[in-house]
């Protein structure tokens, strides 16, 4: 597990460089999945577990991107997947270049790699990294009323993974009322409420990353 | 309750625009208090029942800042108390020209006014807002590990709220890690467990507030 200083890409053509970023990973064999959430929405409990679960059946590795500490990759790590812990230097977003800097440093990434974005519901939406397909997550205890907050997020998102659903009996959050104001924003997202701890809906959700993935080589 | 859009300060002053904007608003006798926070950690749920405990002893409005919806605003709104919803023009902090800009349409505002900033661990520490209190939440459900990963939000806040207490028992947190996390970033601190479900440790928030805003103008 290494942790990479990364150095804000100063550039006006992000989405040309996401792009090439993007045909180049494919031609490589990478198939590149960023997941963006507010911080503590448990998106390195997700990817433990999946990770888990797919043993075996898919090769995944992992950059995390923090502005500070490296606890998430150490977490990767320990489950013997590859992991890259990276620092975006302040920024509260990763961007085409930087995940390319990020992606340099995982010399045995091969298969599906995650990108944990930093933990923010606002500028990562805003910067294309180059990946396939972009994941939101939304946990329970947030509450359902983000989508009215954050709609720039929830309409860029290819698919919403709902997590901590275990908690759902105390707290206020209705999945009804989400998924209206989801679909209102974005008709074709794909939802997925699930739990990594009790592995409600986990099946759901990892069969959909195998089958992108198979997808993506086909 | 009104919704201001708000364009982003162009300007390399703000350390000097929040200077100014402080003593203004000591002069006119408002006390202003920044709460910052990831989405979704309950600072509106949080000022709602402070609010209404306070009611009779102290005179509250509230400026709420997003990038979209007035939900927030709304909710103060119909406990009669005086508030305003601030649009941020895409920008995921608020800065002290925007923070003026907000206060100007606040004409009742006399007493206490907190401004509930966009929810963000990473933007709105690095901006003073002018406020003479800087407060942040974070709530259980978020985890024991934020003051790792966002240790300059902790090092600049002068109280740390940490809200959703009553959900402790169905999360990995443990709240003296947190605290020695982040005494470890910033000794001065003060800490206050709470549950606004509850009431668990309100009246401790409550008073510090009472005593805070009495010291102001004393």
């Amino acid at each position: 597990m290494k942790v990479i200083e990364l150095k804000m890409t100063v550039t006006d053509s992000n989405d040309r460089d996401a792009e090439a970023l993007r045909r180049e990973l494919s031609e490589r064999g990478i198939f590149l999945i960023n997941l963006m959430s507010a911080p503590g929405s448990g998106k390195t409990t997700l990817l433990s577990r999946t990770i888990t679960d797919l043993a075996g059946r898919a090769d995944i590795a992992v950059m995390e991107a923090d502005i500070a500490s490296d606890v998430d990759a150490q977490r990767i790590s320990a489950l013997g997947a590859e992991s890259v812990q990276v620092h975006t230097d302040g920024m509260c977003h990763m961007d085409a270049g930087m995940t390319r800097m990020g992606l340099a440093g995982m010399e045995g990434a091969n298969g599906i790699v995650f990108l944990e974005n930093v933990g923010n519901l606002i500028c990562p939406a805003e910067f294309d990294t180059g990946a396939h397909k972009n994941v939101m997550i939304l946990s329970v205890p947030e509450g359902d009323d983000k989508p009215l907050k954050y709609p720039l997020m929830f309409s860029r998102s290819d698919a919403l993974v709902i997590t901590k659903m275990d908690a759902s009996p105390y707290f206020d959050f209705d999945i009804e009322t989400v998924e209206r104001r989801v679909k209102k924003l974005n008709p074709d997202i794909l939802i997925f409420p699930v739990s990594a701890k009790t592995g409600e809906g986990m099946e759901a959700w990892e069969s959909y990353i195998l089958s992108e993935w198979e997808k993506s080589h086909a």
